[in-house]
């Protein structure tokens, strides 16, 4: 079973360990506000999407960005726009742009030599594999309790597929009892025919989203765009709660909704960590925030983690080796940044920061969304994993538009909804320039 | 329909431009030979597989790799073993190991820049992106023949996925004949239900191998432990000719295998050449050797090419976007090692070498064949991918633990086949290492 990326649990914080928060301040070589020049996307972004369009479909760029000038907090386009980014590369970049303990990372000549022979990391690791995944993903303050086997991967999507594949192995292995692969099974296998390849199933969650090779989008049930024309499975979908916000508010409701939608079963319990692990929502993974009796069997990771790959638990460990396998699996370089990322998390104590910064921005939105409750609801979420909904698809477009002409870089999400998700390094400072702003942009909108 | 990753035209190889091949001499900072000092793997290998199979399924993993030590041809191990590498980590590193214009290219504070911070190409790319593509991908002597279009991805087996979704895509746009998608198929899609999910397939060779994700994995028909217990599609399998060697003695033979094998259809045409590009066959692609009337409508890439992809026709680009879409869509890292893998083959006029080298290695090894046949047989290859098989699987180990123990890496394959994958600076000079030791170990067979 996989959950949808969404956290819906208890709202309450950890308490802070120090109250050393960020001053309300620009971070070191950060603009005091974000500027556009140009309508965006610009004149120069135009051209070179007009070029590039004969080489690619061009119709997700928004813009070009200038990597050399963004800095921290601020993405700077190439026609000299600078962005407050609260969306940060689809929540995949952690700690901003150009972070000093990321160029520190690259700038070293022994990571150098890690990253310029990376290697199958399935047969041949580097000497010094094991203990980096040791000090990163296998800190006892990282690995989510109870699971401390893991396997790497490229990227998300490849985590899901890796992953559902050991939860297939480890079910058929638990109805086997113990006896070998049959000589059919065996000949079966290769041409795609059971009882080789059994017709087992995956239940996802209605509305959800894994990723995009075969069998993520098998378990992706949100816009028709993503799946339309492709061929998929018919594998089991579940219902997904559909909360009411504030949930302090709704509590009676939203129990009844939980009721609705939960199901103890027997089978493996898989938890996509993707977009919400690497401490977005203040703590290393969302599901800290579950409370679960037992831990999940198996959690993926990516994004913020730089790192992608799952956690398991002992029992999910393939007897053979070649099952659940890749060339790369992975690539030094994404331990090399995560460490960077933890170090950072650590030293600035940004779980905290998150929490507090967090909390903030959903007060704020909270007050705004009182204010403007024609144009917007709904407000959500946990740490910087947050959302709003607007009154509907076109009101979001032009939200979305007037925040862009000003600055603004947010997400787009479902229908109607814009999400946020800044890195971890965004302060109340940063907050409070972005309710400035979209308080203008809702005023706007109010008045038109 | 996907094409088995293995050349198998006529066998002939283009005029070398020049005469200046490599001096029979060790590379710069390589050792003069192979050497080894304990049993394979080490004692100090064995204690850190012991140690990391507790957090990982290390069934596969043959030692770890000391990659700061590593050199050219050269991997060294932990243990301070020090193999001549005919593998070449799966076939991936171009260049062999610390190159010096891989870690010039790292070493670049510029470039440095570009990896900190890794964008979502799709929505954000940077501002030397297309450039960068235009410089290295699309360079008129790299691209394929009548492909202009790209998309890039992380790995080999995303490679795949977008491209069979693309190639769905396209069938379906032409079946629609230019109507807009139907209410029916955009409620349907996000369910996995036709019509918005269509019952179409794709058709693969038998014994093909194109990855482990779930769209991949149901193309490849291998091993049956890559697939056992992981449920699949019903989709067609081909028949892929069985060619006997040498093809220049066999010719009336194979011309019957491929009219067997052999059936024109009018559906698109995928050729996988992420193990074959690069370089590995002395040309840029296999299939330039193929002498195709109209170019295949898509191409995919990775291992040597350092960046993972695929060309494509532009007709197969999507109307609209976020159809075919990831979040990463590559890494801009990727792209700057694949110049610098570029500009070496370039300047070192890399692919005649590997022609000339590769066809020396293919006639020793003919040679040696005739001399211990009842050991191996069926020499084949291109340039430098080459295989043999052994008399059976359990000679096949025999044989590789010979070679591991006297320093050469090489790779397993299929049943009773040993690969060669050397990467493109492997030299005269190393071949005659190799062909000493392999006679050594073949000797060692035939008195046993």
């Amino acid at each position: 079973m996989l959950c949808k990326s969404i956290v819906y649990s208890v709202q309450k914080s950890p308490k802070p360990r120090q109250l050393h928060h960020m001053p309300k301040a620009p971070l070191p070589g950060e603009p005091a506000k974000p500027y556009t020049l140009t309508e965006i996307p610009g004149p120069r972004s135009e051209a070179l999407l007009n070029e590039f369009s004969k080489i690619q479909q061009v119709g997700s760029i928004q813009y070009f960005g200038d990597y050399q000038r963004s800095v921290g907090n601020y993405l700077a386009d190439i026609d000299g726009n600078v962005f407050l980014d609260m969306f940060m590369q689809l929540s995949t970049l952690a700690l901003g742009y150009n972070h000093r303990s990321i160029l520190g990372a690259l700038s070293c000549g022994g990571n150098q030599r890690v990253i310029a022979n990376r290697p199958a990391i399935g047969l041949f690791p580097g000497l010094e594999w094991p203990c980096k995944i040791q000090d990163t993903l296998l800190q006892p303050c990282v690995a989510p309790k109870g699971l401390p086997c893991i396997f790497t991967a490229m990227c998300g999507a490849c985590s899901i597929e890796h992953a559902i594949q050991m939860a297939f192995i480890k079910y058929a292995e638990r109805h086997r009892r113990g006896k070998d692969f049959t000589e059919e099974e065996k000949e079966s296998a290769p041409f795609n025919k059971p009882p080789g390849c059994p017709e087992l199933s995956i239940l996802s969650f209605e509305g959800g989203f894994h990723g995009r090779t075969f069998g993520a989008l098998a378990l992706t049930h949100y816009k028709y765009i993503m799946k339309i024309d492709i061929p998929s499975l018919q594998w089991p979908i579940a219902p997904y709660p559909h909360y009411l916000y504030p949930l302090d508010q709704h509590e009676k409701e939203n129990k009844e909704e939980d009721a609705r939608c939960l199901e103890q079963r027997s089978i493996p319990f898989i938890l996509d960590e993707i977009q919400t692990g690497g401490g977005a929502t203040g703590r290393i993974w969302a599901h800290e925030y579950f409370e679960l009796n037992i831990p999940p069997d198996i959690v993926t990771f990516s994004y913020k983690m730089q790192a992608s790959g799952f956690y398991h638990s002992p029992e999910y460990m393939p007897k053979q080796p070649y099952r659940v396998f890749n060339a790369w699996m992975g690539d030094p370089i994404q331990i090399l940044l995560l460490e960077a990322v933890l170090q950072t998390i650590e030293a600035e104590d940004l779980l905290t920061h998150v929490c507090y910064v967090g909390n903030y921005l959903l007060c704020q939105l909270n007050a705004l969304q009182h204010e403007f409750s024609d144009i917007i609801s709904s407000v959500r979420g946990r740490g910087f994993i947050i959302a709003f909904d607007t009154r509907c698809r076109d009101m979001k477009k032009k939200l979305m538009h007037l925040l862009r002409n000003k600055g603004i870089q947010v997400g787009d999400c479902g229908t109607k909804s814009i999400r946020l998700r800044p890195c971890l390094i965004f302060g109340e400072y940063h907050a409070d320039i972005f309710l400035e702003i979209l308080r203008d942009c809702l005023q706007e909108l109010a008045e038109y």
